[in-house]
Order: structure tokens, then C-alpha cells, then sequence
């Protein structure tokens, strides 16, 4: 093939003979450093784009150290302390915290620090405790703290080492390296600062007139990253306000919402309002604060790099907290694209559907560093899981872009890493242009995600630290995974969004999640405005599919609300008395891709069924894993975990297909008859792009209609063997 | 062995040539009939005693049909039922209920029914619902249902069919047996069958001067055993007063206690005051107050027995609720003594533990009956699986006497059973022999189980049905199980003993099962009463064990609220942000004979140490299933599931001792090395029972001082080897 562009390559100096051979071959049209690289002399000569990171909040150690007072935040939470029986509770509140990163901001502690009584849940009265000392030293002593009650403090901390440069710091041992210094961050709330930022990129913009697109790494606020007294992560949350938080901020905030902001609202018991927690209208409203904040001084500064007729990239990561890609303030950026990592298909939906930028660039995996680019490493057998994870959903919802990162001249000395890199480069341009631009015909069937998140977070949910695998999570991500390589339009709605009437605009709605996390939804499935709006939605004809905890709050007899849609409820011990009866049915339409055992994860617990009217399609030690339910006009699917695999994403195929009541439909939509194939289905162009996602050989049939996906066209067959890995373009008209 | 006495059992017609000589050889002191089976003339003869069962409340059918407002009543709550978008929702409450069992009560049934909003909460009024229709055609139609909210009716029933009755009936196909009617029970409180119950026992004894023991089976109200629609069990409740409901109770309940008491006050969201609700403030005055009235009726039957100069035997089971034998009232009644079915160690110590009788006696396994006693049947291993259960329960705290049931004739014809029943009989009164009605030495370390019931229902924990096998239930009865065998004096104790003080009395608490439940606890995990009386105790020395999910309720970033103590909690999905590292120390006191994996049955989730003071002895795919925590003088001890296993019982020995900071006492406690062996030491004899547990030879050695099991004495060492299932008696002075 002979396809250009639409791949960026990370070059670097020293290998000038090589590199317009390698980038003609790859078809590379841009070009990037990398961490510890420098673009080469001949760049300009290459005839690509040119990237080159910036970083707006951190990089210059003397404006840092001249203000330290600019220096971000933490709010942070004490150990949990009992006190003794008699006498006074010192807290060293530095107890288990990093003193190369954090250090106490002992500025107004009584505005700004909290003590509570975690036994009462009352907050210690700021006369009944003082601060003594400072840095690692810093006590907390509450005089008459309750006998055996356990208290806790909330601190407010600087920031004395930026989160990520500290991780790269400490993971590449750079203490020893003199040439490294500990790189402060500064905030954009504090004026010098902002005054820095923006002086500081027009220079930079200025002296670089090569740069072509500027790669901001990133804006602001970084994700909660917070390290123990070992120097080893402590914390982390990838969608974590806590180091947006400054004194400054939230006077600002006082002001424009009228009520002031506690340390416990940031605090948060010690959970830090990770996304798993219902979010109070607090931290909503903070979200909100700092959105608009961040969109404004982003504006700022994507408008000074522009006036240098540069574009910017934004990278997906680190310093992002409050751009909110899927928030409504983004498009005011002014950014002109996006770059993340690609860790799997739902990270890749996470990049390449945010709306109102331009282009969307993944960064594929294994990246070109030493630890997969040597002796014994496998990075072809890496790069081919990375492509076979994203393939299917760049198939169905593409990136603008792919690209790699890291140095070179390790990669090319894997020729045969090389030449499948160049291959996915073509089998990635050819959607782009056998698809002709357009996005690939979806099922009629529309889907919905509620949780409590809604649009905001689309793609961005059950996740704790980018595409890291947690026990708690895998069973729920499968269903994401599995929705970023099938065919139907998928909304994230919100609970508000329902009560809206959002579900008027569904065919079917998933909840997802355990039970009380923001996923599933917590005390808003106490609310009968929600409930009645869900029952309606299936009394009129539209399904719901449960996973896990769907719908779950002890409430007046049931712990999943809607246990009378899905047609199942968890035993929690209460309702032991109740004998059951469980017989189970293994022949379905939602399991006919499925003749064995389904994995569900970690499982659910003891699910049963609420009555005979649910079919019980798999059952395993007496607990329901997977049922169907008619209900009224609708349905209810209920699926005890969902970890991804290919059976299961089909089986999560079929279950929408049934829930919205069009199982009739799925013989003629070109679905492949070997669950390891998928199929894009472009009819426009009247070719589908089929896609052997196992690493082996298989021989699957394909029948759909002529006109497309659905419709009164005549219905062909098709059988075809595929090599591993294969990808096909056929005629389907 | 020649000793005699201390055995009952069953005889009937047909075999007068035998019986002499089988009665003699087990030792047999007293006979009884059995269901379908009648005493023979010779036993006035035998030189036994005369046991003979007698029902107070069912069994005259011709008063009952005389007397149908004598009737039992339930409290039933009918399905769940989803309001239509519009229009009257109709409810037929009798759906999935039986017929020949269940009757609508349909007398004022604007005082004593109810109909609920279950998506609310709310009770529909009175004047918003009607009753049509009878029997099985009875419907509640509510006439402006909101749409699409769930309701249920709650209708009081009359019982048309004593259950147990029903039970044998339907379970022994009696249809075809024109001699037997489907009998209907009488209520106590109604004055006619009140009137009838005394004067027909009266009757009986004056008719029956050769039955030395009136078995009553049982008394007045059936524990709750609810039939559906197809006549197989719907609800059972072995502890359920559902059955004990009646206006009349209900009426005097008021002018007692000063408040009306609701339908959903029994009905309890379809719960029904199961025994692993948290009970409520009318839950237990409903209990106290059938209590008192049980007892005082109980007491006037017993008189009349004693009248006649017979004794009162209660049978453990059916029509005993309300007795409540650990309750404070059963002294009252003048109960001679209390005979139930051995399924377990707990279950014997359920019945061998109850204060205020002069005796207990224990059926054991197998019933000669045919499902057991025939072609390919077991009764010899079923005869030593329940011996082997209930032995070391024994020893520890012995029945008075024990006995079997069924036909003797089916028995006979297999003389290996014959045998082995007799070597028990004779193994059990060595106990009482050697023992000379001393107990047992205990370890001088006091335990106590903490949960919301306390000492009323001591070895009734974790039970629905019996000895019956749940899978929510069999993780947490193993503690039970293994405790009563234990050498330790046991206390069951409320957290209103606690609020008391009860701790002071303590050396270990344990506190065992599912958050929410009575057993572990609920709200009253919420009192900084009851959490800062655990923390005390610990702190001054005390040890908590807690078992599942000890102290759970999530409040205030806690989930475990004493995680503080037990040093451990559980991830349910809020902190997954905080990272984890945690490390596993395989060895310690209390696993010293647990060499590999911890068998913690159904496990209870994600369970993280919350520091590194926290030892975690065992960890399972990243889960805690067991550990050690030193919290101020005290200690925890946290463990995922305890199953009843020879391994588990003896961690759970080591765990206490552990716990109670008594570790360097364990040696020399005559705690064999094999942890398939007990021993149960008689000080005063200078003697020690040793049990081998197992159906295997094995060999073991015990160390312990020749004082008996604490003290100063010298330590002596025994190396013993067995035979399969073994006991024998030692010298250890």
C-alpha cells in the first residue's frame, strides 16, 4: 500500500541517514521528541509536522523557587487515630505521607484544616485542637478528644515536587543523575503565575518557529497522585480534583456560589471524591468551578498558540484535571486535538469520541522504551495485542491519528516490529479511506449508560488509574470494552439526564456497577421519580440490562429497586427464609454464541430470581449469573459481571438485541457467526471491514442484507477463513 | 460395659420377644412410640420408662371444625406488585400461597390489613383500597395506584392446616389414606380452646396411668413454615412468630404495651422478623410478650402433668415458640426437661446448654426410618457422622440422656447398627460415669459472642431451618460449631449487655456474619457507646475476633467501624484509590497447625489490612482471609469465613487464646498435636477423654500439667495412637 499520514513517529538525533527511508516507509507525516530526546537538525528537511511537548505548570525551577507561594495544593486526610482512655491525641498528621513531596500549609490552619471525630462524625470545634511544628514534625493535639473515639485531620499541604516529574524521577533513578532537579509546580490561580505561563509560551513560540503543533502536557491541575513515606504510590485517582484545591480557589468559590467550602468536602472521609463516590453537590459544584476556570485560561493560552499559527495538542493525562473533554465548556478551548494513550478499546472510544476537536490521536502501545526493546521482550507480540484491543473500536468510532513514543533507535532494531507497525499503519489509514470519513452504520438500536456521571464522563467509567487493571473493576470495564467494538450509539446519561426524561431518546439502558459507587447509583434508585421513569421506559417497550449491583439500595424489602424489571434481587442474608426454586434454561437467543459456562469475574454474589416469569439462563452454586425477563411491553436483562473476552462482548451483542425486543432483526446484520470476528459495515461504500480479532486462524459465515446493516434488502451469505489477525476488506452489496 | 440407663428408645407392636433383650443390651431406661407407631402391651413389663407424645394445640379435629375462630392466624404479605401507567391495580393477595393451607382473614380488614407503597414507603390509607372476593379469589384492588410504584398487601390469614401436620401428610402422600383428615390446629388464646386444651390433658394422663413422660410436640404456636402454591415449602422460619399473630394477641398487646401494632410490624417487608433482621422495638416486645403469655399456659399444662405424677418433656422444634428456653420466663414452667434432634455440635449444645431443666436428651441420627434403613442405605455411617458431630459437644457439656427415633423392627434387621449404637450408648455414659456429673475443665479464658439477640437465643445463631445447610449460613455457623467443643465457658451477649458492661466480664468477644444482620450487628455498630465499650475492653487488655463482616456499617470512611481494632476492613469499591501492599507472615501462634491454605468458605469480599501493624497470615488473590492486629494491652483478630473443619477449630482455639494474649498458656493444656483429637479433661477424676475425631487411625501427642489444665503442676508428655473414631480415657494425674 502506498497510503500517507495519519501516523506520528518520535525521531531523534543521530540517525539522520535512516530516518526519511523509515518515515516514507511508515508513512509518517509528523514527527515528535520524546522524553530525553531532542528533534534532530534534518527535522525541517523531512517534509512532516513537527510536535515538541510543553509543559504550562511546571518546567522552570527559578520562577518555582522565586514563588513558592504559587506552589498547588493537596487537601489531605490524617491516619485514623484512636484516642487513648484520658488525656490529650497528638496527630502527626504527616504520618505516612512523603516529605519530598508534601509539606504542611501551616497558613490560617483554622480556616483551612479540620479535625473530626470519625466515631460521632462531628467536626472537633477549632478551639479543641492546635498545631505544633512544622513539615514532617507538623502535630495536631486535641486537648479532650472523646475516650476511644477515632479522630482524624484534614490538612491542607503544598505541593513541593510535581507529581509526574517526581514518578519519572523516581522510577529512572535520577537522583543520581546532577543534571535532575526536583521540579516544583506553580498554580495558574496565583497572578505571577498565570503572568509566567503566558509570557513564558510566547517565548517559547517565538524561539521556535519548527514546531509545527505544541504538545501540552498538560494544563494545570494534576490527577490525584500522592506518594507514602516509602517514596511509593499511596493514592492515585485519575479523575482526582484533590491538587486543583488552593486557598485562593475557594475564596473564589465562596464568592460566586455564595457558601463556603469545608476541608471535608475535598477530604471527602478519605475517599477524595474518586469517581466511584456519589458526588455531592459540593464537589459538583467544584467540578464545575474549576471547569470553567481551566476552559478559560486554556482558551489563553491556545490562543497564543495560534497567534503563532501552531496548533495545539492536548495530551489525555497528568495535568488535565478540569479541561473535562466531555464537558460542555471544552469546545471553548479553542484546542485543536487530542492525544492519549491507548490502553484498550474503551480508552481508545475515551479519545477518538470527544466532541469539538478537530483530530484525536492515540498513542499505541508498547512504547520504545528499553524495557520491552530488548533481549527477551516481545514488543511484536506487544504491539499486537495493542492493535487487536484498539482495532475494533477505531473500526467503529476511528482516531484521527495513531502514533508512537519513545526512542527510535531501539525500535529499529526489531525489523520485524517494524514491519507490522508499518502494516497497522496501513490496515489504520485504509478505514479512513475505503470508510471515505464516515463513521460505519450502527444497529437502530439506541444505548445508554446511566450512572451518576452521565455525559461528562463518556468512556470514563470504572476506572481508577487509566487502563489499570483493579480486582473491583474488570467484571464491570468488560462492558465498556465490549461497547467500544459493537455496533450501536451509545449516551451516557445521568440520573438527572432521567429525570429529564433522557430514557424518551433510549432503547435500552445499561446500569453498570456495585452496588452504592456512582456507577450504579446509590441513593438516587431511592428516588421514585427515577424509578418510575426507568419502569415506564420498559412498560413502553424499552429493556434494561443490569450488571452486578444494578440498581442496588436495601430499601422496603429489595436491594436492587428495580428488581421487579430485571427479575432478580441479591440474598444479603435477610430473606434466607424464602425458598427457592431455581431451575435454569440454558437455550436462549442471548446465549446461543455462548454453548458453555459464562465468566462473570468476581462475581455478584447470591443473585436470585424474584419469580418464575425470569428465565434463569445460567445459574452456578445457586446464584443466577445471567437471567431474562419480560416485563410489560419491555425487558430486563441481568448479568452478574461482564470481564471482557469475545464470547462475552457477543453475549453483551445479543442481550441489547433482545432487551429492546429485535432479536428477530440479528440474523441480517452481517454479524459473524465466529464470536472472535466482528464486522464494520460501511454501506455507503458498500464494503465491510472484517476483523479476525484471535490470534489464529478461523472460518466464520457472515449474512446480512445488501442495503446495509438493516433495511428490506435481499440477504446474502458469506463464509470466510481468516488468518490470525486478519483484517478484510468485502464487498457486501 | 454393663452400665444402664440414659438411652430412650423407640419400640412398637409385633416384636414382645426381642425387646427384653435389646433394651438390655443398650442399656435402654426408657421407651417411647412413634409417629404411626403404638406401644405394645408388654411394656408396662419392660421395666422402662413410658414416654408418649402429646399435641395440646391440634390433633381433636372435631373441636377445631367446631371451633373455626379458634384458628391460628399468619401474617402474610402477598407479591410485589408494579402499578400500571394508569388505571386501579388489583392484587390477589393469595397468589403463590396454598389453598388447603392458607385462608384471607377477611374480618375488619381496615384495622388489620395494609397495603404499602414499596417505591415510597408510604401506607396507602384505608379508604384508597377494597377487598373483593374470598379464598383464592380474594383481591385488593387500589383504586389510584401512582404509577408505576411497586405495592404489596399485608393480610392476615387463617392457618387451615397445621403445618407440621401438612408437612407429614404431604411429605408421606396420607391423600391416599382414608384414616387421616388434614388436621386444624387451635390457638391457645381463645377461651374455648384454652378451656379444651386443659381439660383434654386431664383427660389423657387420667387415661394413660402406664406414660411415666408426657413428650409435648409441642406447645402453642408452630415456628413460621409457609407452603406455596404447588404445596412445597415457601417460607421457613425456625424461629419465626408469625405464626403466634391473632387480633385477640394483638388487641391485648395494646391495652399492655400502649401502642397498636401494624401489619408491617409482623410482615416486615416480607422478611417476617427473620432472626437475621436487626429485631425491632415491636419485634421485641411482640416476643416478650408472647413469652410471658407461652410460659404462663405452659406452666398450667406442666401442673397438670406434675398433677398426675407424670413428667413434662418439651420437644425442641415445631409448636415451641414463645418458650424461648434461654429466655428468662422458661424457669417458670416447671418443664422437667427438653428433648430436640442432634443435627451438629451447636444443635447439642443448644439443647444440653438450656438452664432451668433437670434434664436434656438428645435424638440422634439416624430416624429408623426406610429412606435410611434399607438396600443400599447407611445407617451404620450416618450413626457415626452424627456421633462423631456430637461427641465432642458432649464432653464438653453432656446431654443428660440420649435417644433415637423411628421404627425399632427396621433397626433390628441391621445388627452392625445394632452394635455401634450400643458402643455409643455405652461411650456416653462413660462420660457421665467417669465424669461423676462434673464438668469438663474450661480454659479460664471467658468468651463471649456478641450480637443482637445475646443470651435468649445462646447456640441459635446463623440458623433458618435447623441443622439445614444455607450457603450464606455454613461460613459462620463453623465458629458455632467449633466452640461447641471448645474448651472455653461461652457467653452469648446483646449490644445492650454491652451498653451494661457486660465486656467487664469477658476476655475475648467475637462477633460473626453479614453486615446488616442481627449477628453482626447493623446500626448499633453506628452507638459511640458500643464502639468506645469494644474499644475499652481491648484497650485494656481484651481480645475481639471478628468473623465475615464483624462491626460493618459504612459511616464516616469506615466500613468495618472497629477496623481500628481488627486492623483490617473491606474494599466495596470506595477506596480503591488508596493503594495497597500488602505482605502475607505465614508464620504465627495461630496457624501453627494450619501448614497451608485457610478454608474460609464463602469468603467476605475484598478484605484490606489498614496498616502495617496489621499481620496478615493469610491472603488470597489480594484478600485478607486472616489476621492478627495488636491494638494498645489488646488484640484482633480478623477472619475472612470459619466453616466447621477439624483445622478450623483448632485456629479458632489458637485464634482465642491468641487474642486473649494467653498464647504462652497453650502448651501444656493437654491440646493434642493432631488436630483431629480433643480432649476433654476431668480434673478431679485425674482423667482426660480424648476423641479422635476422624474416621482414620492417627497418632498425637498431649502435653499438658498433671494439675489438670491450668496451674502450677508438672508438664507431662503422652504420645497416643488410635483407632478410627476412638475415644478413650487417660490418666493424667
Amino acid at each position: 500500500m502506498t497510503s500517507r499520514g495519519r501516523v506520528t513517529m518520535p525521531i531523534e538525533q543521530g540517525m539522520d541517514d535512516q530516518l526519511p527511508h523509515i518515515l516514507q516507509r511508515i508513512g509518517a507525516d509528523a514527527v515528535r521528541n520524546s522524553d530525553g530526546t531532542w528533534l534532530p537538525e534534518i527535522t525541517s528537511q523531512l517534509g512532516v509536522k513537527v510536535y515538541e511537548t510543553y509543559f504550562p505548570a511546571r518546567g522552570n525551577q527559578e520562577f518555582a523557587l522565586a514563588n513558592l507561594d504559587a506552589r498547588p495544593h493537596f487537601y489531605l486526610m490524617s491516619e485514623r487515630v484512636t484516642a487513648p482512655a484520658e488525656g490529650p491525641l497528638a496527630v502527626s498528621v504527616m504520618n505516612g505521607y512523603y516529605a519530598l513531596q508534601i509539606e504542611p500549609d501551616l497558613g490560617d490552619v483554622q480556616r483551612w484544616w479540620e479535625v473530626i471525630d470519625r466515631t460521632t462524625g462531628e467536626v472537633v470545634p477549632v478551639d479543641g485542637w492546635s498545631v505544633a511544628g512544622e513539615g514532617t514534625d507538623t502535630v495536631v493535639t486535641i486537648a479532650q478528644p472523646a475516650a476511644f473515639h477515632v479522630y482524624t485531620v484534614s490538612f491542607l499541604a503544598w505541593q513541593v515536587w510535581d507529581s509526574t516529574q517526581m514518578y519519572n524521577y523516581t522510577t529512572n533513578n535520577w537522583q543520581d543523575d546532577p543534571t535532575r532537579v526536583r521540579e516544583i509546580g506553580y498554580d495558574a490561580r496565583h497572578p505571577a503565575a498565570w503572568e509566567f505561563m503566558t509570557t513564558s509560551l510566547r517565548r517559547w513560540c517565538e524561539e521556535r518557529p519548527e514546531v509545527d503543533v505544541v504538545r501540552f502536557t498538560t494544563f494545570f491541575y494534576h490527577f490525584t497522585l500522592v506518594f507514602n513515606d516509602l517514596g511509593k504510590e499511596k493514592f492515585v485517582d485519575w479523575f482526582g480534583y484533590s491538587a486543583s484545591v488552593s486557598p485562593r480557589a475557594m475564596d473564589a468559590f465562596e464568592a460566586e456560589y455564595g457558601y463556603r467550602l469545608r476541608a471535608e468536602d475535598f477530604v471527602d472521609q478519605g475517599y477524595y471524591n474518586n469517581a466511584f463516590q456519589v458526588p455531592s453537590k459540593a464537589f459538583s459544584d467544584w467540578i464545575d468551578f474549576q471547569n470553567r476556570f481551566v476552559c478559560a485560561r486554556v482558551k489563553d493560552l491556545v490562543d497564543i498558540v495560534h497567534e503563532y499559527g501552531k496548533e495545539a495538542l492536548m495530551f489525555l493525562g497528568d495535568n488535565w484535571m478540569g479541561t473535562e473533554p466531555y464537558g460542555e465548556q471544552f469546545a471553548t478551548t479553542g484546542v485543536d486535538g487530542v492525544v492519549g494513550s491507548v490502553g484498550s478499546a474503551a480508552t481508545c472510544r475515551m479519545i477518538s469520541d470527544i466532541p469539538s476537536v478537530r483530530y484525536t490521536e492515540g498513542r499505541f502501545l508498547p512504547y520504545f522504551f528499553p524495557d520491552v526493546f530488548t533481549e527477551g521482550g516481545d514488543p511484536l507480540g506487544e504491539a499486537n495485542v495493542s492493535w487487536l484491543q484498539s482495532r475494533r473500536a477505531i473500526a467503529r468510532k476511528p482516531l484521527e491519528r495513531i502514533g508512537y513514543g519513545g526512542y527510535l533507535s531501539l525500535a529499529v532494531k526489531f525489523p520485524e516490529f517494524m514491519d507490522r507497525i508499518t502494516q497497522i499503519a496501513d490496515e489504520f489509514r485504509s478505514i479512513h479511506e475505503v470508510g471515505e470519513g464516515r463513521l460505519p452504520q450502527s444497529s437502530s438500536i439506541r444505548v445508554g449508560i446511566l450512572n451518576c456521571w452521565g455525559a461528562m464522563r463518556s468512556w470514563q467509567t470504572h476506572m481508577v488509574a487509566h487502563a489499570l487493571w483493579y480486582k473491583q473493576i474488570y467484571s464491570y470495564l468488560g462492558v465498556l470494552e465490549s461497547l467500544a467494538g459493537l455496533p450501536f450509539d451509545l449516551k451516557f446519561v445521568s440520573f438527572d439526564d432521567v429525570r429529564g426524561g433522557a430514557l424518551d431518546g433510549l432503547d435500552v439502558v445499561l446500569n453498570v456497577g456495585a452496588a452504592g459507587t456512582a456507577f450504579s447509583g446509590g441513593d438516587n434508585w431511592l428516588d421514585s421519580d427515577v424509578l418510575v421513569a426507568v419502569r415506564g421506559f420498559v412498560a413502553r417497550g424499552g429493556g434494561l440490562i443490569g450488571v452486578g449491583e444494578p440498581t442496588a439500595v436495601q430499601s422496603e424489602g429489595a436491594f436492587f429497586q428495580l428488581s421487579d424489571v430485571l427479575g432478580v434481587d441479591k440474598e444479603l442474608g435477610f430473606s434466607q427464609s424464602t425458598d427457592r426454586y431455581p431451575v435454569e434454561s440454558r437455550e436462549h437467543f442471548i446465549t446461543e454464541d455462548l454453548p458453555g459456562a459464562l465468566n462473570v469475574g468476581e462475581g455478584a454474589g447470591d443473585i436470585f430470581a424474584t419469580g418464575d416469569a425470569t428465565q434463569i439462563l445460567r445459574l452456578q452454586d445457586g446464584s443466577v449469573e445471567l437471567a431474562a425477563h419480560q416485563q410489560g411491553e419491555g425487558r430486563g436483562v441481568y448479568l452478574a459481571g461482564l470481564p471482557y473476552s469475545h464470547e462475552n462482548s457477543r453475549l453483551l451483542h445479543r442481550a441489547i438485541y433482545w432487551a429492546a425486543g429485535r432479536e428477530a432483526d440479528f440474523g441480517a446484520q452481517w454479524v459473524p457467526s465466529h464470536p472472535g470476528v466482528e464486522v464494520a459495515v460501511f454501506p455507503e461504500a458498500g464494503k465491510g471491514f472484517v476483523m479476525n480479532n484471535l490470534m489464529e486462524a478461523v472460518s466464520t459465515r457472515l449474512a446480512g442484507r445488501t442495503t446495509g446493516l438493516e433495511g428490506e434488502g435481499e440477504v446474502r451469505k458469506l463464509d470466510l477463513d481468516l488468518e490470525p489477525m486478519e483484517s478484510r476488506w468485502i464487498d457486501l452489496a
